[in-house]
This record gives C-alpha cells, sequence and structure tokens, in this order.
C-alpha cells in the first residue's frame, strides 16, 4: 500500500454565520469571520489516495488523472466563488475548513478509480488546516 | 544603508470590476475576477524600511513597533474584510495587487520614522505579487 | 472525525547536555549541540485536534480559541526564553525535539475542550521534526 | 512512542517508460514523462523513525546520524543521477513516485537501529508527494 | 511605476559539459553536474515586469495573460525537456542558472506588452537562484 | 550582468543588551529579546554575487564553491553558537539582523573572486529579514 498526494489550489469568498443566531451571537462565535461583506482565503488543497501501484506504470493512480478530475470537479466548482452564494454545499453547514474537507470528501470519492481515496486536507491559511478520512 | 523587512498577513475578499463597463466587458476583461459574489485571498504584506542601524539599539527601526504600526494601520483595515465595500480605497480604484501595494505605500509612508519607506511588496497568491517603491 | 490543525511559532534557546557525562562525553555524543553558551532556533509548533465539528459553528473546536489557548500555555512559557535554564520541563531531562514534544503534549493535553488532542508536532528547523500522539 | 522525521534533498534525471509497450503506447500512457531524452526534478525525501527517546539522549534516533546515514545510503545514490540508467533499482520497475518510496524502504530499512523505520515520503514537485509505511 | 511578478514552474534534465575540454576536466569543474546520463531540477521562474497600472484595469499587464504567454513562449519550450539537447539554445552555451535567466529573458522580451521586462529570476534549487535584469 | 544567490542556514542564540543602560532600559527597549538567558534562531543566509558569466563554465561564480566558502568562513563561526560571547562581533554592536548583515558582508566581501559582491540578505524569522548592499 502507497499514498500518493496531488496539490491543488484555489481562492474563494465566505463567511461564517449561522442564520439561527441573532447578528451579536454571531459576532460573539465568529468574531471578524461573521463579515457580512465576506472575507477570502488562497486554499491548498490535499488529496491522498493510497493503492498498490500498477506493476506496469509505477502509478496507483495517474497524477495528471488526479489533477485533472480535482481541477474538473473540485476547483471548477469553488475557484473565484462565494462559497456560502455560489454553491450548495454551505446553505444549511458552516463553510469551516473542517466542514469543506467533508464536502469535497463526498465529491470525490466517488469519482476515484485504481486507488482509493484516504485522505482530504485543506490549509486554509499557513496556520490552520484540516484533514477527514472518511469516518 | 541597510533594508529591514517586515512580514504580516491578511484575508481579505475582493471582485474586479469596472462600472463603466458592461458587464460583458467586465467578465471579458477580468474573467472569473470579476465574479458579482466575490472571491478572496491570503494576502502576505511585505514592508521594507531603509536606514542607518542606531548604534545603541542596532535597529533601523525595531521591529516590533514596525510590526505594531503595520498591525494598527494597515491590518486593523483591510483583514477579514471585503476590499471594494469595506474600505474607501477602492472605490474608483480596482483593487489589483499593483494598486493594493499604492494605497498600502500612502497609507503608511508618512508613520514611519527611524528609517524611511523603501518598498511595499504584496504576495496575493504564491504566483502572483507586486512591488512599488513610492515613485 | 475530522482533524484541525493549529500552527504557531516561537524562539527559544537551547542546549543537549548531560549532567552525568563528562565534558568530552557530551561532546562526543552531542557534538555542536552540547555548546556551553547555547544555540537555538526558530520552532514551528503544530497542535491537532481531533473530533466531530459542531453543528452550529462548524467548529472541532474554534481554531482562534485553540491560538490563544496555545499562546497562554504554550508560546508564553517557551518564547525567547532559555529552554534548559528559564523552564522547569528539561532539569533532568534532554531539551530534544523529541522530549519538547511530550513535554508540550503533557502542558496542552488536559486543557483542549470540543475536541481531543490527537497530536504534537515540533519542527525544529527545515530538516527535523518530531510528532507525538499521547502514547 | 514519538516519530522522528529528517529531511534531505537530492536532484535527479528520470523517464517514465515502458520497453514491453510502444512509443505509441508509451506516449499515450505517460505523456511529456516519457521524453526519451530524460526530464528531472529536486526531490525532497523525508524519513521518519519511531521509538522511545532514550532517557540520557533524548533522541529516538540521533537525527545527524539518521541525515549521514541517508546521505551515505540514499543521496550518494541518487543524487545527481539518472535514475534509469545510473542505478539498479529501475531497470524493470518504473521510477515513479511511489515506486520510489518503496525503493527507498528497502535500501533503508535495515540500516537504522535505535528506533523502527515508520514512514518514506518523497516530495516529487510542490503538487505531487508519496509515502510508504512498509506494508 | 510598480513592479508586477508572476511565478511559473517547470522540469527539465540537463548537463554541464564543455565540449572543448577533455571527461577529466570536465568532472574536475563540473562535478556532478558533468554526469553524461544527465540530472534534473523543478524550476521556478520569477517574471517580473515593470509599468504604470491602467486606470480601467488596475493592472501593468494582465497576470492571467503573463502566465499564458509565459506557458506558451517559455514553459513549452522547456518542460520535461532535456536543455542540452531538447532545445537550440545551450549548443554553444552552458545550461547554468546564470545563462538559462538570459536564455529567457531573449525568448520573452520581445513579446511582453503594456509593461516593459524588468527581471527574470529562476530558481534552480531551494538553495542557488540567479536574476538577470537585461543588461 | 547576471546575480547569483547561493543560500546556507545555520542555528544560533544571541541577546539584544546595551551594557550601558540599565536593566529596565534593555526590558524596555529589547523587551524578551533581551532575555539574559538567550534566545535564538534558525538564520536563513543568502548570499548574492553579480557579474558576467565565464563563456567556458556559464558560471558567475560556482555556486558549490560559493557554498563552501560560505560555509567555511560565515557557516562555521556562527552556526550552533551564541553570537555574543562565542564571537568577536558583537561585544560593542548589538546583533541585531542589520548590524548582522554588515558583518557578514565585511567578512566574505575579500573572499569573493570571480564575481563581485552584492547583498547579504538574513532571514532572521519568517516575519523578519535585512539586506546589505555594502554602502
Amino acid at each position: 500500500m502507497v499514498y500518493l498526494t496531488r496539490r491543488e489550489t484555489f481562492n474563494a469568498a465566505h463567511r461564517l454565520y449561522n442564520n439561527k443566531w441573532t447578528e451579536e451571537q454571531n459576532v460573539a462565535i465568529f468574531g471578524k469571520c461573521a463579515n457580512k461583506n465576506w472575507h477570502g482565503h488562497n486554499y491548498q488543497l490535499f488529496v491522498t489516495v493510497k493503492g498498490n501501484p500498477d506493476p506496469d506504470t509505477g502509478f496507483i493512480m495517474d497524477a495528471k488523472k488526479l489533477s485533472d478530475l480535482i481541477k474538473k470537479e473540485v476547483i471548477e466548482l469553488f475557484d473565484h466563488k462565494n462559497l456560502n452564494t455560489d454553491t450548495p454545499y454551505f446553505i444549511d453547514v458552516q463553510p469551516s475548513t473542517e466542514n469543506f474537507c467533508k464536502v469535497i470528501w463526498r465529491i470525490i470519492e466517488p469519482l476515484i478509480s485504481g486507488g482509493v481515496l484516504h485522505c482530504i486536507k485543506l490549509q486554509e491559511t499557513e496556520n490552520i488546516s484540516a484533514e477527514y478520512y472518511g469516518e
């Protein structure tokens, strides 16, 4: 079993805001992240697949094809977008780094062939990242 | 003459959009950057001051004080903000990396003491940065 | 289960030196790291907590609160300090990267709420890091 | 149990090419990586050993000795080399990142003392890496 | 005057070898870099243009168009290539980092519009880079 | 004219403390950096030389020889040392990043051959660096 990781990057705006709460409660919990006019990040996404390298290619999964898949299915959806308003994933769910990992897992997991999806890691800033292993 | 550089980071949303143009023209010129619902970045700001180190302190300017100044006068203004709507600097000016450098220069240049402001460098993504030297 | 990692940085001096050994033995084992006048590092600390994101906040643990906790309980103790002489943790224990991870785990583990501490990773130089998972 | 990671770097040329296939098949599968005149990379190698820190030294394994071992047994073999033609490891095996991890594991695993080899991670580009845990 | 820098990356094989010298002289001067079977690098290319930001776009030059230009005219030529044998630029010229900067300058300088080419910086490894300003 | 930069790294302890001042004055000016028991940093040193690449080698100066020179004349002096007590350079001069650049310039400038020393850049932390150009 070998693990292969592919990094891709994208930029997006978002806001943490719970509609069940008052403005004051949102600011108390989310601070500057609740800004009604949004803020944004350069996200780094690390997709790790695991499997046995194919004897003919040496690949678990062709890193170029994995890149194409991530770009088509994930980057296209989120790059230069507003996570809250331009995508259907964060209507009732906060676009936190933690939840965003789970969203990306659910999008990409059924599409991985050759290997098996092992981990979605998302770096939101140089100081904050999250990882999800599917369970 | 020695040059001292201090790095600070902040996150913001923005949009490139020229009100004199139609929606189609904006998309033709700015592409995904014109998204009406915004996108965002993790900005890295590098402020460089130049001068002769003080014989008693060894400092051109105390890097801690330079950091405090940048945080109070620049980071406070832009961090977790929408550059277009939450600040007065980009009403008639595009919040491009180039223009943003000039805006930060004009804010911070009069406040530097000890040394003299030499350069504002702004890293918008790992692939794009701009520098302004005041003229 | 999602894993959230927060990075913080600090600078410290230290020395590897075993009082049970002669000076020669210390130099033979620790080389330049035994210098009696100390050397130092820029440490990068990565604290990983695991848990289920809260449905209301999307957080395992608020990354800002995790940052505040690390700063108050760990950075305050070690930043700009001499690990051997300014802290009580390395009197009978070498301040190696490995032992330092265990020390930080014991300080911070009881204070984590919401999530559970999963890993302490400490990057001592760009070439050396250690990780401790509590057992 | 603590995990200690040592990073070393080297540069090499390689080519992905399966002799059982036609030139056309190789280009179809490997694309630009099949270039008959080679291409190359700056590799970053991360070797992780695990164990209990020695009470006298604080070390699982002396990071300096681990570095010397990696340099002598791995870097010497591959640095400024052509992986396909200058080494015996990739005659019937593609020099993919995945297979290269396994090759390095087999070279270095028997030589680790004090700790036990836990992981070989190889970063081929800033976007592609692989990890192997020995099974 | 503002300076805009765009980073692009590519991988290539090369060899330093002067045909006027004997094999022994080449090894004496170029060491491992003279390996007849080549070695390679992940190159990072930084292209800096200078100019006045356009009042309508805020751009010296659209960073996306600058990226497209670099990819079409430079990356296409050198990526996954052997600098010595797959390109016409290093027949009588060593593919050193220094000379490579000058080659890229001469390719790209006539094609820059809007701004003016200011600097070609090429990072060959994390420890070695070169810069050329056109004179 | 081309510019070649070589990076080397070292670790050291230091303290900012002016003997002409009281303890209180030192703490007021230097804060935590005045800690009597020292603190330390991982320094990154960037040495830039300028010149015309030699037609036979393509080098301004052999980057390997430049590395050897920096290691022998600078790294050997400062690595795993206490800047204040183990070296003669900071007896009457604060070991600030600014002054340290000037010290390294004076050590290395007479020893550069082939090219001419252009810049000493020293990165003290990820947020603080200084540059000196010799005048």
